[in-house]
């Protein structure tokens, strides 16, 4: 069994690499919801969605979110009414959110709602959200406080991020079955998602970080800065306002504390920074990082996969522990 | 001021013939919303919807409900998730169902929806649900109680109606401005919606039938049954099955109780049967009935309107109250 922690676009690639390379039913993906909302009365959730239609072969994929071929006719008759069309919903889009909130409202979990979903769709691998309970990325700017979706999509991440809230993650609950999933894996991966928004909320649940410091398994992340920018989205710009390094080994020193992280793959781009990472406390893969297609993500998920099978090796009478760990 | 009340295609048709026949802000249409149900966790009104967007100029001209070109993207999805698709809702469509539940849910009346609605679709006809309290209508058939929505849509009306339940109609209260409507009005028209399920729930609204009694006003009803057929919907086996004459002259007998109706409008076709008619104590106008496009609305609503005129005109002195009309 494998774990993934993952966020949007990124996360999804990867995953589905995983669900490629390990036979069917052995992949549990963990998906960040703090960047969920409410728009026009319905639940919106950006990462599990984009993780789900991804898992699915439904993801668009140029944009790499929304359903491939979607159309926007729903939100089209929304602006009729006056009503801002600012968070691109597509018509096939909005059946995920319509009958989810209808199924929130009986009274399920997400959880329940998503492995729903997951079935009716085929897939295979096992999509957690990280919690069912309310949490909420705020981000704080020079304009003060914002919602996530309000600074990321309406305000087109223009603004210096100054610091990150996840409202509500210290009451949140992992959902049943993460903890005894990552205790029991082989190994869990970090995938290429933003450290901050999109891992970050995730480590924030609590029980999720000691989980993943007391697992077997070695922790392996693989890094979504290359070449000093972010593949997609902004946390290059995220962790240069924040004060880290704009680089995989910024990246690096943001999973190093307490051994977090055992391995970290980074492109062949930054081969440079290979030793100053490995300087942090983690073994370091080169390889392409850059997803395009099914079979690029394939390839980097048996390399990941590999790359966590070697560090395993190396260590087999030394799990990782909390107790273990320096500050 | 003009009063109409409604139900779905062909009471919109009227509406809108009204609507282009009178100033702009004379009309006040009540429409039915027994029919009235959830789907999906959305709130479906389809008789409300067929006149805000018949009034709009949105409606799909063919089939009368709906939007024009609407695409069917959303439920499409909902398939997708192994949900049934048996209420066929457009792209569009599902933006009205969206928005006004949301609105609900905020604690919005109906009323106010729907007042929000046609502004933004610069409906200058003031559209009213016959009330804001749930009121659901059941046929009873040989196969048992059905939801409406169940007989008609998912059943494609095929059971024999037997009898009639508009459940919650006794504690349901007409909206602020309907009973105050009817009483200024020159006018109130009884659409050709169906008798028994489009106009009966408006009429089993308490106060109403008082209000259309009390009215100074004539009351002048166009009927849906033409050459012994209903042009749209089961009306006609409706009226069968719960023994009254498919005909004119059967919905006559109908509105014809408590004098509750002054005058008829009725097809050409159904011209022999004018003097049976009229012996039931109202008087009758025969024109063609049949709406195709806009002119020939307009050109009904003028004639409705002209004979409403000549009604008032015979009978000036001598409204008719609740109190001096017979059982």
């Amino acid at each position: 069994m494998i774990v993934a922690l993952a966020g949007g676009v990124g996360g999804a690639k990867l995953a589905q690499g995983l669900a490629l390379a390990l036979p069917a039913g052995d992949l549990t993906v963990v998906a960040n919801t703090a960047d969920d909302f409410d728009l026009y009365g319905l639940r919106i959730c950006p990462d599990l969605d984009t993780v789900l239609y991804t898992l699915a072969g439904l993801a668009d994929p140029v944009q790499g979110w929304g359903i491939a071929d979607d159309t926007f006719h729903t939100l089209g008759a929304i602006a009729r009414y006056g009503r801002e069309p600012w968070f691109r919903l597509g018509d096939q889009d909005f059946a995920t959110h319509v009958l989810r909130t209808e199924r929130l409202r009986q009274g399920a979990t997400l959880t329940q709602v998503i492995a729903e979903f997951a079935a009716a769709l085929g897939v295979q691998t096992r999509l957690l959200p990280m919690t069912d309970d309310p949490v909420a990325t705020f981000v704080d700017t020079p304009e003060g406080r914002l919602g996530f979706q309000d600074y990321f999509v309406a305000r087109r991440q223009a603004d210096d991020v100054l610091g990150v809230v996840f409202a509500g993650a210290d009451a949140a609950r992992l959902p049943i079955g993460v903890a005894a999933a990552m205790a029991e894996a082989e190994l869990i991966v970090i995938c290429p998602s933003n450290p901050i928004v999109s891992i970050g909320p995730i480590l924030a649940v609590p029980g999720l970080r000691q989980a993943l410091l007391a697992a077997r398994a070695p922790v392996v992340a693989v890094s979504p800065i290359v070449g000093g920018k972010a593949l997609k989205g902004p946390a290059d710009r995220m962790l240069a306002t924040l004060g880290h390094e704009v680089s995989a080994a910024g990246v690096a020193s943001l999973y190093a504390p307490d051994g977090l992280v055992d391995g970290l793959v980074i492109d062949v781009q930054d081969r440079a920074l290979a030793t100053r990472i490995e300087s942090l406390g983690m073994r370091v893969l080169v390889t392409p990082t850059i997803m395009g297609g099914a079979e690029d993500r394939r390839r980097l998920a048996e390399e990941t996969l590999g790359f966590g099978r070697t560090l395993a090796t190396e260590n087999p009478s030394a799990p990782l522990a909390a107790g273990e760990v320096g500050a």
